[in-house]
């Protein structure tokens, strides 16, 4: 037993013994694919060996049995009400969002999104108005009382960003860019971590517990979609997502139907269709004059359309006893 | 314009002629493959080729506006009303079968499914009852008044299978089996042709088109997952698909979440947010001994499970004004 | 364990025990499926259950260490000289094939593709010639000597496939369609067995398996692309399945580029990547006019396109120790 | 038309007009989203609306015929001779380092691999020895003339990066992590740019871009696996991706078989078939003692291995009339 736990030592794991009558357990804390590459087994005296703790931990239903309600500066993400995250794509100008942000409060959200960064597939895309566009939340937030959520992209911003936003988001291309997850701990301020287009559930809680294992356990994840073979939507949105992490985690989920189908015709049934399916919170995109946004155009709602979306989720919320 | 005639008609395809002041519209009729493949831009005096009419058309809701309404020997498919077909994976014995569809009937399902041949990827797996199975479903039938929906896998078993079954199932492995599309429309009996696993929305309506193309346009829509690199769930239940199918066709859908997701916990959210996306029925999977199974047990839900299922369905129905 | 064993025997599968000291090994032979559902680890006296042999047995490697060499009529697949098979997409024309088939075999081809029955997504696009395509097919053999390579799509044609074919095609779309696999044995003719399009290479082996278990080992598999959200190519070539199969499984592969990439350009990289990852055959579609073809002209080569594509592969073959 | 250029204006593109007899073509400069979401055509006097140039420009072929050779400090990839880039995963200590790098050097190698900054999925993983393992690798450098590529993960960490890196990796991970793009081109060293695990060829190409625009042109990119269902490989390694790059873009292709695949034993045959496909480099993952590599030890040859891969390759690589 001396030898297995020189070698488990040797990779640098952390270890914890439990001696049985018949059988001694040697808990191994730590990367379980530097175990999986080691032929521990073919020591002896080794019986076999298992993964006995999810890779996340933290994050995991396990570590927490009760639901993680976030709390948002008063408003709350994960208990029995939903919460509606809703506005632009990228801020545009000052008028426009508190004309927006004005719009959605009506309707009932309580949260404004908007992003003052922007990654953009093409460097000849619009960026983003950068802090100009941070400010111009900053004055929605003070005419609304609306929360503020806006992303991150680059971790010399993080300061910045914790100065002007209730909720920092790390986009769906970052989910695993981790230096950037080790930042968002300075204030502990809630974070939006969007699932990766391609990533797993499993992966989505593991960079989840990035930020956790750095002492910000305020962690939303979000569902947005994903990529498939499937070319009529723009992703295919993923919605056994929620019931799954549900399970596998105590942490908050909210849906964006917007990112996922592409195509604002669609949104709406795919929002009902998220709450039936349990998620805690919608982020939905909504302009004004989606003809002339600089960015999603095509997947924007009207502030009519939305306060029509507003009124059919709720229906449905209450049909599976949730508030909104 | 002769020459560009002549080729169309070479390469077999109808065509139709709409002369302008600027412009001749020469209306292809065919295979827009065909089209895709030749030079016909390359033709003097071609301006441009384009796509006009979508490649189905009998399955379009350009031929037909106003939602297809099937009829299921007096149970209506694609109306207000949501259809739910319950029952075992596989017809095992005729007690067994008979204790099932008494159970699922008291729950509120008005149609049975169970698979007397059973396509399977092991040639060693239990491969059905065959024609037995398909006595116990007529058994099962008359003692509850259940409409039987079951699976047909072979052109040489057509008849056979339209004497028994009430709706004639097309599984997603058989989407694209052309022959088997070809035949199930002697009777012009109702049709459930499930997605392919990695079939596009677009495909299936192909698929559909073949089977409607013959004279058999009673044809259901079943959405039951596709394949994706995500692999907690069984596979990836794409909701998106009712409201792009409802945009694109008048055919109805129902949802089937048990084989999407593989795992009976997941069942019961996934049933509800298929109903708020705007599916026209579900297909569950019910057994009274899922541990007994001879197929998919784990995706089986127990009858009093499905009971809860169907209460918690109906208020999520009702809040998105069907009846069920 | 007499209870263990009950249980097993209850599921209807295979029982075969070995007595050790410590433990007593219960084989169980049959379909793993059915295991996995059963909780039999929570049985009294189980240990762990755990699965010892792959689910396809007769195309293992373990089966049969050596590599398969199938005979088509004198022509060896699967032995150190790569098979060759070209040809058009579809019969169209005697004269045409007749043409095609002597320009493939003037450039180092052995056998003849060519569809007389053909599965379209559409059913409004050519279907083939059928029988008429048959007997041009035997034509281009007596005029050649080439082996005739045709597709099997329904089970009631099997006899007059097997009357003109010297290898049964089972294209990628029916991989699955188990009825047909359980057809092609009445000669024991060899049955090339293309990928689905979103199969694993786990089930390809076990649809070969089908065809095996019912005593016909004359089984090449082929590679021919899969789904992915990759748009630029028609389907993704994974190359990488070749040495999987060849560790996994005796049987020889070829490969498909012209499906898999569906642009003729890529065609001579892909055929050479695919010899030096170690098929043992290439199938290339030919036509001598592409742009007239009924099918599939974008990915089909000229003869004298296809004459440069047999000398580059041909350098790539001897480097790898291969002959052509 | 001068309406039609104040709405090109007013989204922030640039306009190129070029008057013809019958038409005027208006070139807009600029994001392609932007117009595909605005109705354009629909505007009075506008025949269509299509996309002329590929939305990369600098990396496309059309802007530089000729292939682009990259100098790595004397060694060039892009031209006739292929480049092997190998290493371990991670730098781990300067022994072993400077042991596999005298092993590849011997075998053929021109550039070493190592990470220092290791971006893994678990935050409990193994993180790389940061600065310490760059100077391991300068002290391997020193010895033994290999050129050195490693990791940049934070925009921080740029400067220090480029202090000891030849070539500056960005990895699959980062694709699409724009701000680290945008700052690999202090110094215009060469940058090695992954493919994101479910990024498409243009969406590769256009992060190539990111870096180009910024003024350093000396992108090289690299195929390492995409994410599809097939889970029998770590990834699905996309060789197809080489002749289409090749077409679309003058920069040149590595690619890294070690990480799409897996698994040591695939390597080699997968090594070949990117040769014979046209790839520029290869880069392999090489360790002394695979069994206790603090990552991917499953996916790494052992020295000796990797002469055979390199004498077998050579043929290969001759067969296509390139150097190695």
């Amino acid at each position: 037993m001396d030898n297995v736990i020189k070698k488990i030592e040797a990779l640098g794991l952390g270890i914890h013994i439990s001696k049985g009558i018949e059988r001694t357990i040697i808990g191994v804390i730590g990367d379980e694919s530097i175990i999986r590459n080691q032929p521990l087994d073919a020591l002896p005296g080794v019986e076999k060996v298992m993964p006995i703790l999810k890779p996340y931990k933290l994050a995991s239903r396990e570590f927490k049995p009760e639901n993680s309600i976030i709390d948002v500066d008063g408003i709350e993400i994960g208990g029995n009400k939903i919460a509606v995250i809703a506005g632009p794509c990228s801020v545009e100008s000052v008028d426009s969002l508190v004309e927006i942000a004005a719009g959605v409060q009506h309707a009932g959200a309580t949260l404004l999104r908007g992003g003052a960064f922007k990654p953009r597939t093409s460097p000849y895309a619009f960026q983003g108005l950068g802090e100009e566009g941070l400010k111009y939340l900053d004055v929605a937030r003070k005419k609304t009382g609306l929360k503020v959520i806006t992303e991150l992209m680059d971790p010399r911003e993080t300061e910045l960003l914790e100065k002007y936003a209730d909720i920092i988001q790390i986009g769906a291309r970052n989910m695993q860019n981790f230096r950037l997850l080790m930042e968002v701990v300075l204030q502990k301020k809630p974070v939006l971590l969007k699932r990766g287009m391609s990533s797993t559930i499993k992966e989505l809680l593991m960079s989840a517990e990035y930020i956790m294992s750095q002492g910000n356990y305020n962690v939303i994840l979000c569902e947005r979609g994903i990529r498939t073979f499937e070319d009529y939507t723009r992703n295919t949105l993923d919605l056994s997502a929620i019931p799954v992490i549900k399970e596998l985690s105590h942490l908050p989920v909210v849906v964006d139907p917007s990112h996922a189908v592409g195509r604002w015709e669609l949104i709406l049934p795919m929002a009902k269709a998220a709450i039936a399916a349990g998620a805690d919170g919608l982020m939905i995109e909504v302009h004004n004059d989606p003809g002339s946004a600089l960015c999603d155009g095509a997947q924007s709602l009207l502030p009519k359309k939305f306060a029509q979306l507003m009124d059919e989720v709720k229906a449905v919320a209450h049909a599976v006893g949730r508030e909104i």
